[in-house]
This record gives structure tokens, C-alpha cells and sequence, in this order.
């Protein structure tokens, strides 16, 4: 346990590194990040990690093998928070590789593979409303449009990282031939190449507070992700008739309200038939919208998750097809409009196999859970398989400064990375 | 129909005297009231009556019967309008009577009671967000508290009266000792007495547009109401928990909005098993309310009316405890607010059946139909038995520019109140 506390210490100490005096709020690249950056770059080095920081901001500590050509195994998460945050969303993740390297040192275990712990500089989408800028930095997925994006300050991504670093990044962004991202050039910053070859790489883990109470609600405090969800999310217009309140009877009205409800509660019972599904209306606004006026239009979101994109896809046209009949039942006009999509990420079998076995090994039993959240391993996906490990959080409260995960249950994760690492090298070594 | 085409060109003349250029606009004591209160007269008088104003701006015009100690009718309705307004709303129940009495002076018939057309000068509430200034005033309803109403502009309904006559209504809403509004003296202004005597007076009698569907959904151009409304609205909050939508799993839900949707579906299938109740929910807002989070709080509007309040006030309750209930089960707490509520008012047995054998004579068969919308008769109805008569308004709309009452209907609504004054002069004959 005594590791544990130590990073809940930590923890505790990153979480006052703040933007904002009265809360913690700590953006990409602001001042507060590189404060961040010089503190956990220090618990890096005390780990026997070699530190730099790329173009990104990112934070990245890595750990020799003694053997040669020895792949690299990514373990991390992201350095950034939201607005008023709490302290362990992405801060965890990236404390506890280093704690847990730290404690192999400790013990004089080497591994047969080299490990980066990566501090990702930007996650959660707050100073840019663009997310995913640090993974997609280090995977080489971030474009030229990417860069042009502005803050509320008229600062641009590309001036933000040049006043970071103090270089220009020359060609970021540009993308191939076939459309996909080029490598970000990085010979002008004097540092190794920004992004690693795939061949080169074992895989990405990723340890996350669930952000969800799944794991409270089983009485787990940590459970292996077997797919992060995909995600459509759109809008929904039901057109009627505005009316008099009083004068209109029940039978010649054409109640946008009353069919958006209609509507709502067949999504919650269809997302209830279909565990997995997740379906939620968030918003809904109504027209014109007086006590004594029958709604003539009405306005919903619509986001649906699941962890494999044609039971997403299936769902989303069953709830499509149940809207159109309960328009056309009411007399109503019913539009959908898709403003967002993305497809499901599913987690390396391999990895997840081998972190699952440490999750039964350490707590007694293992829990399998999908992420409806994104998270950082959706872009390092793109680049090397991924693993993610959730940590029951209370009451599945998170973005917010009561999030909480329980030394006890930070003690067992650690735990299962430090099986897993043991797992991982011990089946590298007897691969060769 | 000739007299009929007479009504409807004088609908049009008065739709075009507005405060407003651009649309019909005409608001209590301004000074379109004030041309159109001009017009109006000079079509009293053509028709023979007595015309005066009274302290509230209150147009009225008498015709005095030649049988001594004659009692009174009062027939008539409101001169002001919303804005943007419609031609018919108010206009068609002072200038019908007018053309009515007219058509019995051509022909030469003398009634054996007096009669007074009455248009209001206030029913909207558009002013002072205070509706009924008009017959309040005339029926000694107006308290201290109404004249201290100030508008847009500063003005008070006290300052409004003293500019419209010149003259200080010198105790005007003063209580009387029972709390009930005492007589407003009227003796400073040089005319009759303001307040008609209850025991002088046969009834009120008005003729309205139905602002509603009712009529013309039953092919009928005109219908008697039997009664106006009670009306109870509030608000209910529904409270739950705010998570995140990607996150938690649909059973560990306390979804605000979708609590909502049920009730709002039981407030509907309700009010359509129990006709003639009437139940909308017109307003919803959701808290926090974005697409990727599910409603912790939704705050929606209940409007519930039926023409018996015992019927009402059941209904209310029915749809209170089944919103408890969908509260309870799903973890929700739910808070209900009163704002407003009105008893109903039952239109006078005699003066309605009269008024229906009209109906009947003329349109070769009846339709009774109950006003969810509230009028002058609501209040003059404290004053003396009232009874109103309906004209099919095309789909239903009003409080629009595209308001529309067809000249045969108009026609119609003329031949029944020929009918019916002749009936009730019949009626009162044969009872001395």
C-alpha cells in the first residue's frame, strides 16, 4: 500500500497545479501545464525515466531495455483538465505507470521491452473545443486544420505550440497521398523522431477512472474495457401545430410536445431492451413555448452508443423508424439531422487477455466493461493496439472537483499493472 | 345578407384604425381606442342609439325601451385587441348587436326591454398585463390595487383614465367593507352612474369568435358556449441525476427528462379519456441540458381546464399523484407550484336554452361547446347571467393577422341574434 499512498500524494500535489487559483483547471499548454510538466517530469527521472516533451506539449518518459531492439510498450493518459476538474481524470493514468516503473526499480526487475510513460498535453477539448491534440500530436494524426483552430483569445493551435517550444513546427499536419496524416516533422526541434513506427511498439495501456458507477454498482474496484463505444449524435425536429391551451381540444391537437415524449420514452425502453445500447435525450427545446400555448415544435438530441458500430447503426434506424410513425400517427413533420459519428474502438484481444488475467489474479474476479466515454486510447488505436484498465470512481462522478477513487482502490490497480507488466515480460521473454 | 356585408365591411373599416401602421395593434385608452371609439359611436347612433363613455373608456350605447321601468340587456364584447392582432377577436361582439339593432329599427320592431351595447375598452391584458380593465370597471369589479398598474412606459391605469376623460375618478377601486369591490363613484363626471343595477338588468349576452377548432371540425357556423373554463396552471419540477451519457448504464439511470416524457404521455391520455378536460404541458426545460448528458432536471408547465371545477381540481389531482408515482419509481423528487387558478363559469340556463332555440331555428340544428379561452362574460357574469354565442373561426386561429370569420357565418351569427331578441322580447311580453 505504501506505493499507493505515495501516489495519491502526488495526485494530490498535481491536482493544486493549477490555471486557476480557486479551482483545478489546467488547459493545453497554459502555464499551469508546464508547471505540471516540470513536476511529474521530476517523479520521471526519480523513476529512472529519460524525459522530454515533444512539439505537442506531451510529456513523455521512457525506459530503456537493456536488450536490443527491444519494443516499446506506451503506458499513459493525459496531463489536461476540464474547467473546475477533479483530480484524477487523465492524472491517473499517467502517475501510475511512473509509480509503478518506480517500484520495479525498486525491486531490480528489468524488462524485456522499453516503456514510454506519456503525459498526454491535451485530452478533454477545453482550450480549443478540438480534442485529442496530444495523442494525435504523438500518433501523427493531427492535421493542418487541426493547427488554424483558434482559442477565445484568437490563439492559434500552431502559435500556441511555437510559443511552447520556442520552434516552428515545419510541416505538421500536411497530410499523405491518400488522405491520412503525414508524420509531423520533427528534425528542426533537435529532439528524436516525434512519432514512433508501429513495428516498434507492444501496445498502448491506458489506466482511466471509470467515469461511470458500473464498477460501484458491481462492488469492483477496477475492471478491463473490452471495446470503447461508438457514437452517433444528432438532432431531431417534430413540426405540429401551436395552439390555444383552451380551445383547442385533446382530439384536434397536433402537439409536437406530447409526440417528442412519445419519442423519449421509447428510446429509454428500446436502450433498455439492448444492454449495451445507450441512448440519451440531453436537450430538448420547445416553440413557442407559454403554459397556455400548445407546442408546435419541438427540438431533441439524440446520442446513441455502442461498443459494435452495426448494433449502434441498427438501433439508431429502429429509433428513426419508430419517430416517423409517431409523427405521422400525430400529423407531425419529423426531420433528423446527424451531426456527429464515430465508429466503436474494440480493444486488443492479446492485451486485454493478458490485463484481465492480472485483474482476476489481484482482486478475485474480473469485470469486463464497455467505455461510453473517449478516451486517448481511441486515437492510439489508430497507431498500436490498445488496453485500458477503469478504477471504480464514487458514484460514477466525474469533471468535477468531488471525483473520487479510494487509495484502497488505486492500490489494486497498481497492483494490476505491476501483475501485468510481469505477465507482459515474462511472455516477451519466453517469445524470443 | 345584405346587412351581414354591411358587418363585414365595418369588421374591416375598424381593422384598420391601429395604433400601429403595420398591423392591427389597439391597446387600452391609446389613441386608436380613442378614433375607434369615435367610428363606433357614429354607428350607434346611426342605429339609434344613446352613446357615452365612461371613466374606463368603456363605449357604450343605449337604446331605451318605450315600456316604463323596463329592465336592461347588455350585449357586447372588448374594442381592444392583442398585437398583430386578428379583425373579428372582440370587434364582431360590439359591432353585430349594433348592426342587429339597426336591422329592428328599419324594421320598425320596438323591444320591450332597453338595451346596451357595451365595447370594452380592455380584455387583452396587453397594456398592463392586467386583463378585464373594461368589465371590471363597468361591473364594479376594479380595486385600488388594479389602477396602480403601470405600463411599458410608467404610466398607471389611474393616470391612463384621468388623460383619457380629463377628469380624476375620484374613488375609484376603493373596497367596500366586506373586502368586495365597492361602486366606483362616478358622480364627478357629470353622467350616470357607472354601475348598472343586478336587478335592472336582464343578462349579458356575447357574441365571440371560438378561437378554436370545435366548430368548424363539426361543419357548424355557430354553437353556444355552456360554460367558460376553470383553470388551473403551475409548474413541476422533476429532479434526478445529471451523468454523463456515455458513461451510465441505462438501469442506473434517474433521467429527468425522460420522468418527464411519462407524464407528459399520462397528462395527454388522460385528458383525452376524460373529455371535455383539456390538459397541456406548453413549456420544458431541461437541466443541464447538452447532448452528452443525461437531464438532471426538467421544470414543464401543466395547464388543466374542464367546464366543472370538481371535475378539474379531480383531474389535477389524478394527474399530481400519477406524476408522484413516476417520480418514486424512478428515483426522482418532484415538487408541484400553483401559479394561477380560476373557477369556471357556468353560462345562465334560461338565457343559453333561448339563445339554442335560436341556434337551432336558424342553423337547423345546435352545438353546444364549452370556451377554454376566458372573456368579458367571465367577468360580467358576477354582475348578471350570461350566455354567449360562438362564430366558426377558419382553423381554428386567432390572435393572428389571417384571423378569419366568412361573411355567411358572420350572417348566421346575425339571423340568430335577430332570432333570439325577438324570442327574449316575446318571452318578456308574455311574462307581464
Amino acid at each position: 500500500m505504501s506505493r499507493a499512498f505515495g501516489l495519491v500524494s502526488m495526485l494530490d500535489e498535481l491536482g493544486r497545479i493549477s490555471d486557476d487559483p480557486g479551482n483545478l483547471t489546467r488547459t493545453f499548454l497554459s502555464p499551469a501545464m508546464r508547471r505540471a510538466n516540470a513536476r511529474v517530469g521530476e517523479w520521471m527521472r526519480e523513476a529512472g525515466l529519460a524525459v522530454r516533451e515533444d512539439a505537442v506539449g506531451n510529456l513523455i518518459g521512457r525506459l530503456e531495455s537493456a536488450q536490443p531492439r527491444a519494443k516499446t510498450l506506451l503506458l499513459g493518459s493525459h496531463l489536461d483538465t476540464v474547467r473546475d476538474a477533479g483530480r484524477f481524470d487523465g492524472a491517473l493514468g499517467v502517475l501510475l505507470p511512473i509509480v509503478a516503473l518506480a517500484e520495479l526499480r525498486r525491486r531490480q526487475v528489468v524488462l524485456p521491452f522499453a516503456v514510454e510513460v506519456l503525459g498526454f498535453s491535451e485530452e478533454e477539448g477545453v482550450r480549443f473545443a478540438s480534442a485529442y491534440l496530444g495523442s494525435k500530436g504523438y500518433s501523427g494524426q493531427l492535421r493542418a486544420a487541426d493547427l488554424d483552430v483558434r482559442d477565445a483569445s484568437g490563439v492559434s493551435v500552431r502559435e500556441a505550440m511555437e510559443g511552447w517550444s520556442g520552434l516552428t513546427p515545419s510541416c505538421l499536419g500536411k497530410n499523405g497521398p491518400a488522405g491520412r496524416p503525414r508524420a509531423i516533422s520533427n528534425q528542426r526541434l533537435g529532439v528524436k523522431p516525434l512519432h514512433p513506427r508501429k513495428g516498434d511498439l507492444l501496445g498502448y495501456v491506458e489506466v482511466h477512472i471509470e467515469q461511470g458507477p458500473v464498477l460501484e454498482a458491481g462492488k469492483r474496484a477496477v475492471g478491463v474495457v473490452s471495446a470503447i463505444a461508438g457514437q452517433t449524435r444528432g438532432r431531431i425536429t417534430l413540426r405540429g401545430q401551436a395552439g390555444h391551451a383552451g380551445t383547442t381540444p385533446m382530439g384536434l391537437r397536433r402537439d409536437a410536445l406530447a409526440g417528442a415524449a412519445e419519442l423519449i420514452r421509447f428510446v429509454e425502453s428500446t436502450a433498455r431492451l439492448r444492454t449495451p445500447l445507450l441512448a440519451t435525450v440531453g436537450t430538448l427545446a420547445v416553440y413557442p413555448g407559454a403554459p397556455n400555448v400548445i407546442p408546435g415544435e419541438a427540438i431533441l438530441s439524440l446520442d446513441v452508443r455502442h461498443p459494435r458500430d452495426p448494433a449502434r447503426q441498427g438501433a439508431l434506424q429502429h429509433l428513426l423508424t419508430e419517430g416517423r410513425a409517431i409523427a405521422r400517427r400525430r400529423g407531425l413533420r419529423f426531420t433528423w439531422e446527424r451531426t456527429q459519428e464515430n465508429g466503436a474502438v474494440a480493444c486488443a484481444h492479446d492485451l486485454t487477455a493478458l490485463l484481465e488475467e492480472s485483474v482476476t489474479a489481484i482482486q478475485g474476479g474480473s469485470s469486463r466493461l464497455v467505455s461510453g466515454a473517449g478516451h486517448d486510447a481511441v486515437v492510439m488505436a489508430k497507431l498500436t493496439p490498445v488496453a485500458m484498465l477503469f478504477v471504480r470512481c464514487r458514484g460514477g462522478l466525474s469533471h468535477h472537483p468531488d471525483e473520487f477513487a479510494s487509495p484502497a482502490d488505486i492500490a489494486v490497480a497498481l497492483r494490476v499493472m505491476l501483475d501485468f507488466l510481469a505477465r507482459l515480460a515474462q511472455r516477451r521473454d519466453s517469445a524470443k
